[in-house]
């Protein structure tokens, strides 16, 4: 393990997992995968994360920590609504284009089977973020004076699946670059949905 | 098995296949849980699918059939671009909507470990779509007189993100149902990605 990880050998698994999960499938790693990964015995694997599921339930929760981390609190600290909601934009768009961030994020839109409560306890954060992007949706298109027949529901939806479809299909070396592709959607969005 | 089923054998062992992969995950259904569920013997599920990769692949062909039949082909009947653009956008979440196409075409999308020769002429499907919107995009933003800076290309993956999304957060029984959000996705696009 690099020395940095030594101070919190936990993230490290997870980052070390995350990656193992995307290469060759969740299914298709064992433990034991992760623990060769990291040069640690199963037994020291195991003193960290009892189960695949723990490390996957984990995951996601870091993944939702990494969302309201980098979009949703610099976000909040924006008063005005039409550029606070550039910012999550932006934002959000920016951790699923960063090569680092987007292999913990990337695991939140896998259906890998989680136990009931613990995908529960995921969803309900998911739950909070599409919250947060209907009341701000709503709150821009009051400013605004929206008249179009889009509502904040519907756009929150489109504009998660704009963004979130971008694992799909997004290389680093492709034509589409961070900083162009975040202007377009933010065109599309606010021409679309705000009017 | 029921009745119908009978005389395509395939197609009734591909939507088994489907469901349980959606209930209990791809690599948590074996072929003997597929089998078990059509009430065939395991020589019988062998005699049609050699192994459960060729059920995916299958499946994931099967679903750009459907893309092709549903949406493409409807499509391409239709003389004018606009219209044509609309009939897609219809259609493709009509697709995603349907219940008995989107148990098949929800497969398109999950990141099973599929072999990278059986991998590349599913993405190879993949990139027709693609291309076909990108230029359909194109012409009506030409025939429009469109002046934003929205590209095509970005404008095709949004669309495509917008619906495909869908798969993630719909239920049948919600608030937003098909018509309604289909009108609502095409003002979203049209406005915001078309002028």
């Amino acid at each position: 393990m690099p020395r940095d990880a030594v101070a919190d050998p936990r993230q490290e698994i997870l980052r070390t997992a995350a990656r193992l999960f995307q290469e060759q499938g969740y299914d298709g790693t064992s433990m034991n995968d992760v623990a060769a990964a990291l040069k640690l015995s199963k037994g020291g694997l195991y003193h960290h994360f009892q189960s695949k599921d723990e490390i996957l339930f984990d995951l996601m929760n870091h993944a939702m920590d990494i969302t309201e981390e980098r979009v949703i609190a610099p976000a909040k600290m924006i008063a005005d609504p039409e550029e606070r909601l550039r910012t999550v934009i932006r934002r959000h768009m920016g951790v699923v284009m960063s090569e680092r961030d987007r292999e913990i994020t990337v695991m939140l839109h896998e259906n890998h089977p989680l136990s009931p409560a613990l995908r529960k306890r995921i969803n309900s954060r998911k739950k909070d973020y599409i919250h947060f992007l209907e009341n701000l949706i709503a709150e821009v298109q009051r400013q605004r004076g929206y008249k179009g027949a889009v509502s904040p529901r519907a756009a929150a939806f489109a504009l998660l699946g704009m963004i979130n479809w971008i694992y799909q299909w997004h290389r680093p070396e492709g034509s589409l670059q961070e900083d162009g592709l975040a202007q377009q959607y933010t065109e599309i969005f606010f021409q679309g949905a705000l009017g």
